[in-house]
């Protein structure tokens, strides 16, 4: 304690000092309820420990402390006196009567000797009698023999003060087990009734060592002889206990607690098995089933058992009732327990939380780590429970008994459990904690080891294609583990209760795979038809390398797309199924079995992505060039091929319109259908705002929101793919509705206004995907002349609101603007020559430095080409001509031409402007179910949707950007737009 | 169980037929494994519970079952033989030995009546003799009366077959308790010693009624009278515990337990105090702190516990050790328990997370639920505790005793501890749960109520301007909750243990006021200097309504800063101070002293809305015009006043330029300094997925990941706010450099791409955000003309880069392109007569249906107010010159102008793209702490930083989306560009 000085400030006013003491004090008084700690075992041997003030107290003379240390007794020799009633004087006892009786209060004469605690001892085999009959204490004490011949059979007792009847296995002439007699855990056994030569050691393979329990000395033999001979109940169940906490295992020839209890099994006749089975002979508890090979599946999987579970309705039945009959390890039945709240599950857990393991149907993992100490203290000796299965029943209440897997059983040294199914060897009855076994010397020791059952796992199979929600004979499985003990304060276990629920997926696996199958053979054909049209448009016939890759580059998606369909497939089936079903009839696939549907998707990952890139690539490498159809205003009707050469025209065509359309043609390469950040946002808010995310866990209710209070199982890897897939893909087509009915309809299409600006401006684009295929957006002005003032722009606007002039399509009387073109290859080498100083460009940020000439060239190119183009629009050229058609709906279908541009090439009016699919916004399919599978392969190894989402958004965005950045680069490069009009 | 009909296909091989049957035999075998259920209950009286077979098996002749139903005795009557060791067998007594004896193995004739076990009956004080001392049985038992009297003092034992000694307190002559004298709790008390006038009723407040305890009837008067006059230890705690049942309540006139207590109390000298301290007693447990008003204060904050708590470095101390003295009912001392591991803590939990609540620092809450049924098995009885805080020290280990604070305690009838603290009576000693004193009739009855600490909270207030982490003595309020017993398997109560830490906000909350006052009256200053700006920049001097409401419009932005700073400040403080700290000097506030602080936020937010809002007006009202410098190429000098008359120009300007700019313009309308929506990604990883929300967890640990098997605080709203707030503006502000710093260097900068394009496109912009105050873009092109085609275009943009033509800015050889203008008055109302026919403008879509003749005068109003500002900054107007000049850096500074535009304007040379204030560009500061103060709002009210990601983000899309149609509506009216080209 801190020690405070006065604050001695001598003040005029004295009352000052008097309040700074009285503080003072105050203070030392509140310092003052400090109390030393003391315990019973810190106070003296005179001393007592004052439970009122908590401290230690003298005793009064003569007195010394009780055993307890809570009070004071007089010390040997002294008898008690009680002068008053509240406290005892202690008075030496007179020489003549040393001894003190044993209530303490008097003196006698002892007949014999005393012992240290100032008492009459008597000889072994007789009692001490200080009192005669009424109570009236004797002046000398007598020792008196007991009687232990018939018909007293009467032996003292454990106090020493009174003959009993003696115990009855000792009962044949007297009450003494004379040799050839074997005296074994109290009781008696006639000789040869069995080899005393028992195995007493409980091994503990893992430690590979094994320990000479004292319990298994004390008991092994006389419970084993007395279940043999007397038939003795609660023996039989001992000896069994001592084999179960030897983890079942046996070998053929030995003498340990199984060998011993397998051998009095087969001492019993099979005729006395108990309730009809075989395995449960009479008098003996029920540890094995039998050693037939493949017992295990008959019993696991041949008759179900006769309750039908439902997750809703009005048969609802989701209650998982077990029962355990409990024994303790001397062999006593104490009760029946229901299991639940507590009893298997070792873990410390609420009410509502531990219930959730015997809802069927929820997958229930629960671990947690105790110490040792704890243990040791919690489970001073086990307790074994025989678990069976509740199956209702008013008046005739049946149960089913629960076979046990233990996972540590050793069958003549092989851990048979840990091998196939064929070779299990089923138990029953188990423990969990046992702490008894490990003493070595005493059963008061320490133990060496102790055992826990750190895994227990109740596994249900459902029956395959069950209506009704039936199960096999569920399987508890158990592993145990041997804690050697060295620092008991610091060593800790781990233990886990689970319940698993499990079908046989191989029915829905062999679906899934003849579905991939199917699918992925209309796969080939479809990406051989693709690779069919890709070769016609690139007006190529020869089968080479390149047709081989491109065929496994369109293979590739379509092969996505059938993983992709099939997964999402799968994980809706379980989502709808497993979530909706009212009979169990679906059990979600454990993580064990959900590792090909994992590679499935990962598979659709890795193909969407080749796809995507390869279409990234074709869209980055595009011909396009926008062709201008203004003349200039002054010489009216000067021809177009002059305009290349001529320098320093008075009034030029100004370039503005160009690198106006150019700028939107840029800015619309990477808007979509729908708006992706708002996408991600809808989805993590509906996954994690809204709930949606609790569909995912594994049990069978759907709601969203749950208590804190409840248990939250582990999720499913299949639901959660199958949730964000679906949700992904559903929010994703609302957008797509909304933008394609509402927002493009009432706000703005991007696509529609660029057409527009082409009619407005008097530009036409081409656009060249394939060598000999393409895009066309007539963008002729109908006013002759866009390049204008604004008055005159507004007018021609209004003239044209007003349908006063013609309209804008290619053909007279039109509407349609954008077509597909197939150009025949002489117009496509004709292009290509023309283009061929604007192939060897480099890009215009560097053309100012060195080549100047090159540049020089390229204009000339850019004009000619812009002359070439707008005759071949113009019919000019009789051998370059062109037809106008429509296409047919099954060339549309599957997106290939069947006419061959031969003589003339052909326009296919293309309304539904199909050029978009040079851009993002064409392939929103593809672009969708990408981001879909980024953000479930990333949620899959991370199971957080929250970062799926961020790297979702950065994936978009850094796709964006690659694309902007090189789709603006191809069009410099094509339309020779300096890249400082591209903003 | 289902029945199974036989396959019965009677096949030509009859192997079939038997593998048929064999398979049938098996399943039904496998079938056969159920059980019906049997307890030892559901067997008859002469079957007994076979706790092998798990069935009721029939005893022998004569038998029936033993009480635990679990083996056989002989009927009464029937003496028991062991003719074989295993079993018995029951043979009648003879008719002149008809009684059996105690130990069922013999046959006796009695002195007197037989029971009706069979067995011989002594009258009351007498003993059953049946063997002499040496066992042999006696052929007629005796029945022996005690001798009562001095020196023997003996009566029968609770068996009956014994004289023991009479108890102390009934020795006076012999062992009777004779009138006067008074029997009670097997205690015999002279009489006088103490009224017997008791109250043994429990009251139960809560539930208006009290009930007569047995417990209460059988011990309140024995445990006080030995108490008073034995001064028995152990009647003196069990008297206190009665007290402490009763929830301390007292009135001082009753004869209540604790009434009784301190009358007792009373009656020991003060000068008996144990260990110093006045409060307690000699043999007195200590319940109550004493009376005085103002003592609870004087306990609870006067002297600091001598225990310093540090949370890092080499004295870390965060361990509470806590210990108590444990009692039962009876007032037996059982132990010292180390508090912690379940003792307080009714909920179970795993060790770690129960060990949470003894760490200081960590704000700890666990509730839970219990059935009572639950609750009535687990505790039979209750258990006192007196609970100390265990300071250490090797060798003197020193307690401090704790003061509970009992909710419920009544004192003359008031709840005294419901009120202010001055008035608290606070005691010691509590329990957990009481299902004893509730019990009506016996102690065995089920009880009517039971009493459970529904709230047990320990509160730890710190040591004001502490540096060493001093606590005053911790205070343990406990709340009882009276459940009356209807149904013992619905109902259910709800238990609480808390930890809490605490320390006087007034101090910190002076401060933050202080802080707000100071910087709200600079706010003050500031937002006036921008309302003279303002008047001054709208060339207005009246104050007016106006004026006044300006001024607070931009207070409401300053002050929205301030309450901004301060909260940030103060969040940022506690989460640096209280996860940084070594020694404890700060604890966290609690939630209810958060509700200013959260006040702050939400006027933060709500001024900083309003700011946001004002400003969005402005932006979407700004003045615009776009001034092209082009001149028609054909009549090289014509003067531009004449074109807006010439019609059908042969060669006009095209107006594509100025739809380029008009369209750049509104492309940047709501770009901004950082990417929002990577904002909101980077805050949502760092938060959700690094795990920095684990930081604002009530723990003084920064560790970011914690396992799951750990326990998790709650969350302070303080450092949630700190911690989102400052995560926000950190990432804003790396977004900000990375932007400035790199992006805008090396990949794009929108800004200065628009003015190099408006300097390239020959078109100059004129932004008047105020009336007299606007900004100007120079555009006019260096080649004269821009609108031409591309070899010009491009050989143009060479020479530029080259360095071959002048230089960009407005005056001659300088570089700046961007002013700040200050325009005269006349200037503006020329301005303003000109743009008379635009402002009355309709919207351009509608345009088209009647009003021509506006439309016609509006291009004429384009034309004019084109020719009059180009001619203005061509200085072609003497009476509206302007000069050109720099800023002074305080002018800058303060954002205001010293000089006042009179004679002629003035235009500032702004370098830094000032013109970005009327886009959101140039407003980043305010956006991001509008962002900021959004999404911790959201977060505030919902607890998720999901939540408030997607609400901001469809925050920020709204805003944006609201701003670009209002700017481009605004555009449109102001500058006549058609919308549709401005895409």
């Amino acid at each position: 304690m801190a020690t405070r000085t006065l604050p001695l400030v001598v003040n005029a006013n004295g009352v000052h000092i008097t309040f700074f003491l009285l503080l003072y004090v105050d203070l030392l008084r509140c310092q003052q309820f400090i109390i030393p700690y003391k315990s019973p075992s810190d106070c003296g041997v005179d001393e007592f420990f004052d439970i009122s003030s908590l401290s230690c107290a003298k005793c009064g003379s003569n007195q010394q402390r009780s055993t307890t240390g809570l009070s004071c007794i007089c010390k040997a020799g002294f008898q008690t006196l009680t002068t008053d009633k509240a406290s005892i004087t202690c008075q030496q006892c007179p020489t003549d009567k040393p001894a003190v009786t044993k209530d303490g209060f008097g003196c006698i004469r002892c007949p014999g000797s005393l012992n240290d605690a100032g008492m009459c001892q008597c000889p072994p085999g007789s009692i001490l009698v200080e009192k005669d009959n009424n109570g009236t204490l004797l002046d000398e004490a007598q020792c008196d023999i007991c009687n232990g011949n018939s018909p007293a059979f009467s032996v003292p007792n454990s106090v020493g003060d009174r003959c009993v009847r003696c115990q009855a296995s000792f009962i044949t002439t007297s009450c003494e087990c004379n040799p050839p007699n074997v005296l074994g855990g109290g009781l008696c056994f006639p000789s040869g009734t069995m080899s005393t030569n028992v195995n007493p050691s409980v091994s503990y393979a893992q430690l590979t060592f094994s320990v000479q329990s004292a319990w298994f000395v004390n008991y092994l033999y006389s419970s084993s002889a007395a279940c043999l001979v007397y038939s003795n109940l609660t023996a039989c169940q001992a000896l069994g206990n001592m084999c179960v906490m030897n983890m079942h295992s046996f070998s053929s020839q030995s003498t340990d607690a199984c060998g011993l209890f397998n051998t009095i099994f087969r001492s019993m006749a099979a005729a006395s098995s108990t309730q009809d089975i075989s395995y449960w002979r009479a008098n003996l508890p029920w540890l094995y089933y039998g050693e037939e090979p493949g017992l295990a599946s008959r019993v696991l999987q041949t008759s179900p058992v006769p309750v039908g579970f439902s997750f809703r309705g009005t048969n609802k039945n989701t209650d998982i009732k077990l029962v355990a009959a409990v024994y303790n390890v001397r062999g006593e039945f104490l009760r029946w327990e229901k299991v639940g709240g507590g009893n298997l599950q070792l873990c410390p857990e609420t009410a509502t939380r531990q219930a959730a393991a015997f809802s069927f149907g929820t997958a229930y993992h629960e671990s947690c780590v105790f110490s040792v100490a704890q243990l040791l203290d919690a489970h001073p000796e086990p307790f074994f429970y025989d678990v069976f299965m509740d199956l209702g029943g008013e008046k005739n209440r049946k149960l089913l008994p629960l076979p046990t897997l233990v996972y540590n059983q050793q069958y003549n040294g092989r851990f048979i459990n840990q091998e196939a199914m064929k070779d299990w060897y089923l138990s029953r009855r188990m423990f969990l904690v046992d702490t008894l076994s490990g003493r070595e010397k005493t059963l008061s020791s320490q133990p060496r080891v102790i055992r826990v059952a750190t895994s227990i796992k109740i596994r249900f199979l459902l029956v395959p294609r069950t209506r009704e929600g039936q199960v096999f004979p569920p399987l508890i499985i158990v592993t145990y583990t041997d804690v050697p003990i060295t620092d008991l304060n610091t060593q800790t276990v781990s233990t886990t209760f689970a319940v698993e629920y499990e079908m046989d997926q191989s029915e829905a696996r062999v679906k899934t795979d003849t579905a991939l199958g199917v699918l992925g053979g209309v796969a080939v054909l479809y990406s051989l038809l693709k690779t069919i049209s890709w070769k016609r448009r690139i007006s190529s016939s020869i089968i080479d390398l390149e047709t081989m890759l491109k065929f496994f580059l369109f293979y590739a998606g379509d092969l996505a797309n059938v993983f992709f369909a099939v997964t999402v497939g799968t994980g809706l089936y379980w989502l709808i199924f497993y979530k909706a079903q009212q009979f169990v009839s679906v059990l979600l696939p454990l993580s064990a079995q959900e590792e090909q549907f994992v590679t499935y998707i990962g598979c659709a990952f890795a193909l969407k992505a080749v796809q995507f890139l390869h279409k990234l690539i074709l869209q980055v490498s595009v011909d396009v060039f926008l062709i201008d159809w203004e003349r200039p205003r002054s010489k009216a009707s000067r021809p177009v091929q002059t305009t290349g050469e001529s320098k320093r025209d008075p009034s030029p065509v100004s370039i503005w319109r160009t690198y106006f359309v150019a700028n939107e043609w840029n800015e619309i390469q990477t808007i979509r259908k729908i708006n992706p950040t708002f996408q991600i946002m809808a989805v993590l808010f509906f996954l994690e705002v809204l709930g949606f995310s609790k569909l995912a866990l594994r049990d069978p209710w759907s709601t969203l929101q749950r208590s804190s209070q409840e248990y939250t199982p582990s999720y499913s890897l299949t639901l959660r793919y199958g949730l964000a897939a679906t949700l992904w893909l559903c929010i994703g087509l609302l957008q797509v509705m909304f933008f394609t009915v509402f927002y493009e309809h009432f706000v703005e299409d991007k696509i529609r206004q660029f057409v527009d600006l082409c009619s407005i401006s008097n530009i036409s684009v081409l656009l060249l995907s394939h060598r000999c295929f393409g895009y066309y957006i007539h963008g002729r002005s109908v006013h002759g002349h866009a390049d204008t003032n604004m008055e005159e722009m507004n007018s021609n606007l209004k003239r044209e609101a007003e349908s006063l002039c013609g309209q804008r399509g290619l053909l007279p009387n039109t509407d349609v603007q954008t077509f597909q073109v197939s150009l025949t290859g002489r117009l496509r080498s004709q292009y290509d020559r023309i283009r061929d100083p604007l192939r060897r460009n480099i890009p215009s940020r560097l053309m100012d430095s060195s080549v100047a000439n090159g540049f020089e060239q390229n204009i000339r190119a850019y004009y000619t080409m812009n002359h070439f183009l707008g005759s071949v629009i113009d019919h000019a050229h009789a051998d370059m001509d062109y037809i106008v058609k429509d296409k047919l709906v099954f060339e549309r279908v599957i997106g290939m031409e069947f006419l061959e541009p031969a003589d003339k090439s052909i326009f296919y009016n293309d309304p539904a402007h199909s050029f978009s699919d040079v851009l993002f916004y064409g392939n929103e399919a593809m672009l969708l179910i990408f981001d879909t599978l980024f953000f479930c392969v990333v949620d899959l190894g991370s199971q957080s949707f929250v970062l799926a989402a961020v790297l979702t958004y950065v994936q978009q965005m850094m796709f964006r950007l690659i694309r902007n950045i090189l789709g603006r680069r191809n069009l410099v490069n094509k339309t020779l737009v300096d890249d400082r009009f591209l903003i």
